[in-house]
């Protein structure tokens, strides 16, 4: 039984992936794997995911070059939640920060806690 | 506008929530929410989520009594995922463990690596 036959796709073919950093323990964004996706990470050491808007796979880095170096992977309970402990280089957030939990709840509204990099 | 006009539920109206212990940084688990859910949550300051799988709301722990408290809430770029930081009360697995990410990768196999408390 391989590592892939444990994961739980869902009808879309897809598993959601969150991706915390190794060193700082900060959760920097959750994405989509398909199997081919899962296959990529797995043969690269580098995080690949599956768009769905764009209905593609993509290396997480392709085009800012803030790849993903994964460092642990875990797989819950369920078998139908991926945890990526990765090595992060750049911003995660395609916004340019550091992750893409950068706005907080206060009170009733969300207040950006992160200012995007210059 | 109100803090869940902001968050993007997807077709079936839900939206992933990461819980991560406040303490620790430790990832504990990843549940869906729907928009009541994230009402419930909200006016109580105690995590709750829609199981896709009874077609129900419930509140982390209702049973267990290992509730989550919320300390913060975060929403990311496209306003589609949650992350909660929380005070777990107890294990947050169903399976007694910690955390529900108790396999982790080792080679080619899942590895467990954290026993349910006794």
């Amino acid at each position: 039984m391989s590592l892939i036959d444990e994961i739980k796709f869902n009808e879309a073919g897809l598993v959601p992936a969150i991706a915390q950093d190794a060193t700082t323990g900060r959760v920097l964004m959750m994405a989509w794997m398909n199997a081919e996706a899962v296959e990529q990470t797995l043969s690269t050491g580098y995080a690949h995911y599956y768009s769905r808007s764009r209905g593609k796979q993509w290396q997480k880095g392709e085009t800012s070059g803030h790849v993903q170096k994964i460092v642990d992977i875990f797989l819950d309970c369920d078998g139908d939640t991926l945890l990526l402990k990765v090595d992060q280089t750049g911003p995660a957030c395609h916004t340019n920060r550091q992750s893409c939990f950068y706005r907080q709840k206060e009170n009733e509204a969300w207040r950006i806690i992160e200012e995007p990099k210059p």
